[in-house]
């Protein structure tokens, strides 16, 4: 059975501004990759609500999973939660059991249930709550979309409950040789070890250091013995290299 | 006149993987901020042919300028030339010009002209060379699509390349103010102040350090009065913030 697939949104005016840079979607590719999950797509989009339901369309009819990261805290430019319901033509209102979560949380702190607040508490109808446990607000899943704040985290936090609930692949094996030599060198051995083995990626990212051009050859896949077998070639095709 | 809009399609199955943490879109962002040039979406999408050409078209089709980055290199993994061409319905080959400049950096290092480094000089028809100050094999600009290299300094030096020829549109102003008070807290005074100041963009972000919660309130426009204005309305609404 192939692998489940996945895609990743993320939702804010400040990455595409420059200002902040995401780190959601390298920390979710790791998670992913380790759980068997392949991750296909990422899209970043801005604080607009005709631009996050489109995208949300597109991506959770083409992959088993979409992870939202952003735009559901309590000010004005968080618009995902009333996006999500858009994009699955459901209502969406502030919910007993995610008040009742962000009403204990605040009391205990002493601040006010303010309306900015219970806004956080808005939930789309159908929607399962994905627990925050630092700092309540919950995220929650809709069909097989998983909405997630943006604050690294508790991004990550809730990620980690999301991988608990739901189906995992076969992990992705990796291994990687490090060439000193410029691509221009290695491309033809390469395709022909990429051709010799069809069900593996191989993949080459080149670098500069110090005026020393070369490359990191990346072989990956689910069959071990495979992935074993292309790196003993690939020393033999490189025997100065290092892993 | 509104500002040109672009959007940016990074490629590669390593950022997809985990393995390699993006750093691209960070400085494509802060360069076309600062040129005036609105960066509204982001794709990352794998080394696969139809995935680069599904997202090419759309992207080109919605924005003024698609910015590329990976995939040009002379591994059996770097398909991106071909995949543009085919996106354009256009034919590619090798060309003299950049063979040309190809030959002459590979003869100054007494490096081969190997049939893998050649095909760094396929390039679509019709399109623009751009000049890599670094490894010499050229980006290109075909259409509205500006295909860049992955290698961070040689992106860098494309983009600049880039942005020296195309038109530029007023540059977005941005002040920003950080307040030691929970997003809860300032979220409906915040929401009146985006409400009275429709043409510019109010944004919170978020944050938690050392058991502070907090926001960064950013304000941004291209109009410089009313950015200033609402800069001082925000310093009366939290005046125990810091800018």
């Amino acid at each position: 059975m192939p692998n489940p697939t996945a895609a990743m949104l993320v939702i804010g005016d400040e990455i595409l501004s420059g200002r902040t840079r995401d780190s959601n979607l390298h920390y979710l590719a790791g998670q992913l990759t380790a759980h068997g999950i392949d991750l296909q797509e990422a899209r970043v989009v801005s604080d607009d609500a005709a631009a996050i339901v489109a995208a949300l369309r597109a991506l959770s009819s083409a992959h088993d999973h979409v992870f939202t990261s952003g735009g559901i805290g309590p000010t004005h430019d968080d618009i995902t939660a009333d996006a999500v319901a858009e994009a699955f033509e459901v209502g969406i209102d502030i919910r007993d059991d995610a008040k009742k979560i962000l009403l204990a949380f605040l009391e205990a702190r002493g601040a006010e249930p303010t309306p900015a607040r219970l806004r956080m508490a808005r939930i789309p109808d159908g929607a399962r709550l994905i627990d925050n446990p630092i700092s309540a607000a919950p995220g929650f899943t809709l069909g097989n979309v998983h909405v997630c704040a943006g604050v690294p985290k508790i991004f990550e936090a809730m990620v980690a409950n999301v991988l608990a609930t739901i189906s995992h692949g076969q992990p992705l094996l990796s291994q990687s040789l490090r060439v000193e030599r410029p691509e221009g060198d290695i491309a033809t051995p390469l395709a022909g070890l990429a051709a010799r083995y069809p069900t593996l990626s191989i993949g080459s990212y080149p670098f500069s250091q110090g005026g020393v051009f070369g490359a990191n050859i990346v072989v990956r896949g689910h069959d071990g013995a495979a992935v074993s077998a292309a790196m003993i070639e690939l020393g033999g095709l490189f025997p100065e290299a290092t892993t």
